[in-house]
Formats: structure tokens, C-alpha cells, sequence
């Protein structure tokens, strides 16, 4: 659906480009190619429906690894290389220039804060699993896509330390809380809200945001057929999730022609 | 689906209203913004499904709080500006011109006269709500994007005061007392026909249109999973709510791209 | 998804016509609007997925009633008025000129035989409606587009009769088995197979098909939420019916128009 | 939703062809209509969401049993019959010519040599069907297009004899366990994987391959319906079965239009 709208929505973000002109541009000495990755990334999870106006995807500055960068305020489907502004690990935009940010830049923050092995961080809204996040049922790997889940997820539930709040990450404290429920895995489910998945670059970070989706939907349907369910065992997903990185040139390769085709290319 | 269906519409909808000419045409005096946001707010909510044939969006005359804005009757995906009509708190046209309204334009009518802070009123048969309003199960507030749920969300049955009937609000009596049902709340659930969702704008009540259907989709899938849900508690609701009314500039944004995009442009 | 490929089905369908040309064309003094009907009713189902590769829509000629008009045996996507071909209520063909016809022409020509006031019929395996017609949970009339429903929806059992068979109305033995447990109703199930909805045109017998499968859908959903459900009475039900028949005009035009938008008029 | 991709998809792909100019080309001695069987079943597969960026279809060569043709790793929605390899039946390529080539082609080749009836193999991780995989509860023919899931649906789990694995068929003793488990069957379903559909001609094994996801869905919601279910019987099935046969050409040709007219033919 999102494809399709992309490209009337390319030329209207290039004249709000133009109009930013002197207070927009990505950070110099960045890789073209990581900025690509966190824009089509961007673009793949609005045309699976993982994100809508809402979430966010960022990475870790290669040259700099107290530093992130991520979109200014802007929905996904929309984002562009020009929209890319750099941050430290406070929350703190390096150059701002003027750019509305996003309030929930904490999650990214912290969890680089307090996982040096975590190069990209992906924060969804995703519909699959936000009634895992809400249930005593926990989300578990269900086929060898989502081998990454069989490690455990965790659910993070905001009132448990902040009591009556907005359900929003907006601080460093809310979100250092987060990154300790995370812990060691690679996606966390927030109570009421959606989920955050991290990874080593942003493609894999993308992919477990995709699958977390799809597993979540297939174990619902799984749970309704009535009878007792095989999950992958741990050691069986952690060999599965290895696979993944082998493959997933193949995927991304797919999904990123699928939403080019869409600006016309 | 309806986006791309809209840029041949758009075509057929200019030569009707060639056609309708001398009788048809907006009221005069309503800020253009205004008609703009009825209009797009109905495309939105057809392209997103929570629309079909049926359902129609309003708003309160700024310059005269005794009147509304509404469509003539027609679906929602087709409207334009100029088949915006104005109608009294009793539901009649200002100016008819022999233009068709809609039987249920007493839905708008009555909550207008109950509730003086209500800038915009929708109405639809949202596929997701309807279950919840057959069904002893109550709609709740399952993530912060819903919110304005957690205050409550009254089910409205026409047969309690009206018995037998074609299960349409076609007068003023039945509106009152879908408007007695609503009472202070953002949603009013319509027992085996759909809801009604308010706000202090057009988008606001567009936006709850869709988030409530969103939510009740979720809140469906939650309750297969067979275990305990956590909801929004009141206060959290509120405060999400509010959250919401900051970000809705980038949520329209976005929308209103994707539905333009698909006439063109 | 169907709009839009019926653009380059249009053209592809232009030439086969043209290849046909002397063993085709629509009968003779059959009214263009009825044509279209046919035509518009089908693509509409094929839009909205109530129809696949499978399912017919068919008319009563106005001008002889024991003689109905249908496509040869096509997708309903596919067809056009040039495929319609006239059968008698025996199902025979009055002037096949070599056309292959579809298997299951008699569903159409029994209910044709035994209900005068029934001019429209469509079948369909409309996938939100075939679990009720292999469960022991009967279809009701959840909400008010539906109202036709609340008369009571028959199954057919084709084994109650026949035994063990391939499922399919071969024969004029079993349209007429068919026919006797539809009775005066406007929708049977077929057990394992589909359903056929009934009316006195043939926009009516496609919105039945269509708001058949919608409330299966929805009934379907409400019984996932786990409480009772208050359905619709006979009364409000055939209330609600007769409003059917006064928006229907509108609700037809909407649907034309988005199959049209996608051969790009 | 990949129909429209594929438009801007064929321009990629060709010039990625020319790229490939040497050492690619399809095998010689290979009728191109196999190969276009092939190629069409692969997009099908990817309009309807059976398979993602995962899956692959293949036929037996028809001038030598003991070769089969496949394409070269890529996603379905991708293939051309320029990407088209030649196999033994131990999964060696033929004229390899540096191309990568799918890890899991063990499941083709062993169901080849264990199968010599079997003139083409689907493998997908259909949606529907992976809750079947992990579950106690048997999937069965629910409807007559599926009556071939009558004979029985087995399902393999690869931790049964091969203990804690990735769960991929990555070599030829664990492509024999699946297909000794397949048996005389046309489908078998592959635990937190996916399943493997066969026929006598590629179009069957992707008829197969579409409507066991169906069938799946519909069991699924006839599940949750919460009453008796009737299957269909094993000579209802075999006997639907029979008729899938002769409409077959009908239904593939409605589905290659609909993939062709998204390559704007």
C-alpha cells in the first residue's frame, strides 16, 4: 500500500526538502550506504504495516560510537537521507538546527549506552505484537525465521518504576529502564505500546522487527487452534538465527526493490 | 485500495459536480482549511477501511455554533468540497437545492446540541468495533495511541428505548438518546450498526475513528491469546490521550499524503 | 488488487473477444444495462475477494422468464457482456456456438424454476462465510447491512441426499435439492463448498453475497470475544432490509466506480 | 501488492541478466513453456503472500527423469526463466557456472528420486499452514478445492531423527526423511518451517500450494467458531480432487493474467 503511495510522496518530500535547504542535510562524513540502509528500512517496515505513522530506526555512528543517528520527527513511509540528524547518547541532537526530534529518543540513547554490541536499534507500534505485550502469554519463536525469539522476550512494563505515566520513553531514566529489561536479547516488549528490537546492523535489526510481526500473528493462530504447541527450542533457534544472517542479503535485496518500485525506479 | 481507486474518481466526481453546477457548491463563509479537512478525513478512513459506502464525518460551523457541515449523501471515498452542505441542530438543510442529505444526519444534529465543546462528529460501521458492540465484552484502551478509550465506552442499543425498529438514528428522538448515551465520553459504541467517535476537531475525531477500530482489532487478538490483559488504567489513558493531540500534525501529515497521493499529485 | 489488473485484463479480454468474434457476443434483445450489471456485479465480488477464480452472478431474462443469462464458463473477473450467453431452466445453452459453459449452471436454473419472484443469483466461496457452512454454528444477522440474514440462512448438505460426491450441483437433481433448502431465504450455505444468495435484481443478490460474507466475518470475531451476542430480531431484521434497497443505488455507484477506476476510465 | 512491484522489478532484472550475460541463460533442450510454468507459478506464489522472499518451485525435466530445473537462489517474486538451473537428484547443478544455488534444493531432489510421479515440488513457509505445523491439531480438507488434503496431511518434524538442528533440509539424508514422510501424500508440512506441495504438473503443485493455505485459514476460523465440524470425507476429496484437474486451466490462466498485468503487459 505505502509503495504506491511513496511516489507521489518522494517529490513532495524533496520540495520540503528544498524548503529546509539551509537547516536540513544528513551529518557530513556519514556512509551513503548507512544512511540508505535506515531510509529503506524506514520505507520496508511502513510497506509491511510493522510501523505506520509512528516508530523509528536508527544506527550507530560507524565512526563514532557514542553517537547515533536517526530521522528528525518524521513518519517512517516519509523519511528521506536529507532528514537524518546525528545525536549523543543523552538524547542530545549534535547539530539540530532548528528540527523537531523525537521525544522518544531515549530508547535509542540507552540502549547503545548499554549495549556496546547493539550497531541499530528499530521501535515499532507493530500490531502483531502489541497483545503479546499486554498478555500473560508470552511471545515465543514459533518457526526458524524468528529463531532470535527462542533466547527469550522480555516485557517491559513502564508502571512497574514510573507508576500513572504516558506510556512514553521520554527521559533517560524511562529509558535505561527499558535497556535493562532488554538485557541481552534482541527484542523487548513494552506494555501497552510495541516493541524495540536491536541488532548488529541495521538490516538485521530491520528483519527482527519484520518477523517479530509475522511470528507473533502466526503463534495467535497457532494458540487458536486449540491444541498443545512445539516451539523452537533455544538451541534450535540460535542455529536458525545464524542461517538468518547468511540469507538475508536475498531478503533485504527483495524488500528494498519492492519499495523502490514504488518511487518509480 | 481506495487511494488508487480516488485518482479516477476524482475525475468522475468533477464532471458530476459539473453536472449539479447551479445546485450545488459549498456554504459560503466556511473557511476552505475546514471542507479540506471533512474531506480528507473521509478519504482517510475509506482508504484505511474504516469506512465502506457507509459512515460520514462533520463539523461545527465555526462562525455559528448552531449549525454543521456534512456531505451530501454520498460515500465517503467520493466527497469533495463541493458537496459539503449546512444543516440546524434539528437536522435540517440550510439550503438543500434538492441535493439528497443523509437519514442520519440526526446522529450529528443531537450530539452538536448535548455537548457544546464537540467540534466534529464521525460516524462509522468500523468492521473492527462492531463485534465489541453485540457482545457483552467491553471495548478497552489496549495501547496508548487509544487512549481516550480508557474513560469509558458506552454501548448504545436502539432497542432499549425504541424496540423494533430498522436499527437507523432517523430522528431527533434517537439521536437524543444516542446522545444521552455518549454522554462526556469520545466514543459511543452502536449495538449491531457501528460507533460514533467526537472531538474538538476534525482530525482529532478522525483520528479516534481509526484508533478505535485499530484498538478493538487489537484488543480481539489479545483476548485469543486466552491469558490476563493488562489495559490502560484511566489515568494513563489520559495522559496518552494528550500525547496524542502533540503528535497529530505528523500522524495527518502523513495520511493525508497518502490519500492525495493517490489523486495524483 | 483486482482493479488493478483488470486494466491489462481489459485489453487482453479485447483481443480473445475479438478471436471469438463470430461464436460470441451477448444475446440479442437483451437490455445493455442488464449486460452491465452482470458484468459490474462480477468484478465487484472479484475486488472485494468474495469471489476468486471460482463463483457466477446470473440474471432472469426480463423479456422470457424460463430462460436466465450468464457468463460462459470464466472468472468473474474476467468477464464482459460479450461472454453472456442464454440458458434455459434446464441448463441448456440456447445458442452455444461451441462456448464451454460452467458445470454448476443448475444452482441457477432450479432456483430460477422454484422462486418466480427471485431475477438475480449469485454463487460464490466466499471465504469469511464457509466455515459456518461446515460448522454446527449457525449464520445470524450480527449487524443492520445484513438484515437479510435475520430470516434464517439454510444448509445444504449435498450428502444428506447424494453420499459420497465431488461437491458439485452437476445435475438438475441436485439444483432442485439445493433449491427446496433455500426455500423463501435469501442466502443458502453449501456445506464444504459456498453459498448462493438470491434477489429481485441483480444488484441486490450482489450485495447480499458481499454483506454475507462481511457479517460472517464479524460474527466470526465476536465469537472469539468469548460472551454473549445480542443479534439482530427477526423484525429489526427485515426492518433493516428494506433501508437496504433505499441506499443501494448509492452503494452500487461507489462500487462501479472503484471497479472502473481500475481499467482506467 | 508484488504485482505492481513487478513492473519495476522486470527492468532490474533484466539488466541484472545482462550483467549475468555469460554465465547464465536457462538450460538448453527445455521447452520454454515449463520454463514459463516455472517462472508464472513463482509470482503467483508471491502475489497471494504464499511465499515471501523465501520458497522456490521446480519441475522434473520431462527429456530426463533423473534432472530437475530450479531456479538459482533468489526470491520468487524475482525469478525469470533466466534464472533457471538444471539439478541432479543429489542436488548437484548441472552447468553451475558460479551462480548460488538454494541450500535446501534437497528437498526437490529426494522427493524427485523417492517420487516417480511427482513431475514438480512447491516448498513455501505459507502463513496459514505454519500454525498447522506446530500443532496437535491435524489440518484437513475443510473445502472441495482442497480435497486433496482428504488423503491425509503428515507432518514431519526434522528433530524426530535429526535432533537439534537450523530446521533447514540441507542435505540429501534429511531431504529423504521428508520425503519418506511425505509418502504417497501430495502435501507434507514441515514443523516451524513450512511445507511441500507436489503434482504431476507445475500447475497442480502450485494449485496445491495456494489452496492449502486456504483451506488452513478456513480451518482456523471454523476452529474458532467453537462447534462440530464436518470434513470432507476421503472420497469427497479424492473425487473434488478430480475436478481441480479440469478447471485447473481456467483458474491458471485468471492468475497469469493478474501477474502478467502487473509487468504492464
Amino acid at each position: 500500500m505505502m509503495a504506491r503511495t511513496t511516489l507521489a510522496l518522494a517529490s513532495l518530500t524533496l520540495s520540503a526538502s528544498l524548503a529546509f535547504a539551509q537547516n536540513s542535510g544528513p551529518p557530513v562524513n556519514v556512509p551513503p550506504a548507512l544512511l540508505e540502509d535506515i531510509v529503506v528500512g524506514s520505507h520496508i517496515l511502513a510497506e509491511f504495516g510493522v510501523v505506520d505513522a509512528f516508530g523509528h530506526v536508527s544506527a550507530r555512528d560507524p565512526s563514532n560510537a557514542s553517537h547515533f543517528l536517526m530521522s528528525r520527527s518524521l513518519a517512517p513511509a516519509l523519511v528521506t537521507a536529507e532528514d537524518i540528524m546525528e545525536f549523543d547518547l543523552d538524547g542530545n541532537a549534535v547539530d539540530a538546527r532548528g528540527r523537531p526530534v523525537f521525544l522518544e529518543r531515549f530508547i535509542h540513547a540507552e540502549i547503545y549506552k548499554a549495549r556496546p554490541d547493539v550497531m541499530a536499534v528499530v521501535h515499532t507500534h507493530s500490531p502483531g505484537v502489541i497483545p503479546f505485550s499486554v498478555s500473560k502469554t508470552p511471545l515465543r519463536a514459533l518457526f526458524h525465521n524468528a529463531g532470535f525469539l527462542a533466547a527469550g522476550v522480555p516485557v517491559w512494563d513502564i508502571a512497574r518504576e514510573f507508576g500513572q505515566t504516558d506510556m512514553l520513553v521520554r527521559d533517560s531514566g524511562i529509558g535505561k529502564s527499558l535497556a535493562r529489561t532488554l538485557s541481552d536479547k534482541s527484542v523487548v516488549l513494552m506494555r501497552g505500546h510495541g516493541d524495540v528490537t536491536v541488532g548488529p546492523d541495521v538490516k538485521v535489526a530491520v528483519f527482527r522487527a519484520y518477523y517479530t510481526d509475522v511470528d507473533a500473528r502466526l503463534q495467535s493462530q497457532a494458540i487458536g487452534l486449540g491444541t498443545e504447541i512445539t516451539y523452537l527450542s533455544a538451541e534450535e533457534g540460535a542455529k536458525a538465527d545464524a542461517i538468518n544472517f547468511a540469507v538475508l542479503e536475498r531478503v533485504w535485496n527483495l524488500w528494498k526493490e519492492r519499495v523502490q518500485a514504488g518511487v518509480g525506479k
